[in-house]
């Protein structure tokens, strides 16, 4: 397996878990999304519709793959995203926390762009 | 074209567009991101990342396809979205405005799930 081909599978298989996880709890106006955006190297989970009279727009977990490397660009979720990433084979340097400031970066013990 | 292939390509087209005109401002650390799922059928824009120490994570546009219909699941431009689509051949029965709630959607002249 190449390294892109590593990281994407590393990515899917998270973001299944999650969202197989988050769908056990349907409600009849809510989407619970998965998003896989394989050409583009988008990933994300989302909840959107309506729960009685509240609109629901909610993308608690989002990943990209850009330049050979994982971005995690949001996780409202418990999931130890990073942990379970590194269980899958990617090292720490091939994950940057998107959620981190750029200069915050360099202290994360973990990737930078 | 079949029905299904006529509403793809009305969807993609609209988000092409509209990714095309927001992505003309772009900045160092924003991803614009133009996310187009098509073997889920879900479509969407946004941007991604840090202005100055301001974190930033705004999906703008989102309209997934789901039971032959195309469902408005956000859309917080100025593009008159369902104006586009029925140009391109869509009709309104076969939009759903999923930002309009389920009860409201009857009054809404487009269509209901």
């Amino acid at each position: 397996m190449d390294k892109l081909e590593l990281l994407r599978h590393a990515v899917i298989t998270v973001l299944k878990e999650i969202h197989g996880y988050s769908n056990s709890r349907k409600q009849e106006h809510i989407f619970s999304e998965l998003i896989l955006d394989k050409e583009g190297d988008h990933y994300l989970c989302l909840d959107v519709g309506w729960e009685g009279k509240k609109y629901i727009y909610d993308p608690f977990i989002h990943i990209d793959i850009r330049d050979n490397k994982i971005w995690i660009q949001r996780n409202f979720t418990d999931f130890e995203v990073e942990q379970r990433l590194t269980d899958l084979g990617v090292t720490k340097e091939d994950i940057v926390l998107g959620l981190h400031s750029p200069f915050m970066r360099q202290f994360s013990g973990y990737g930078v762009a």
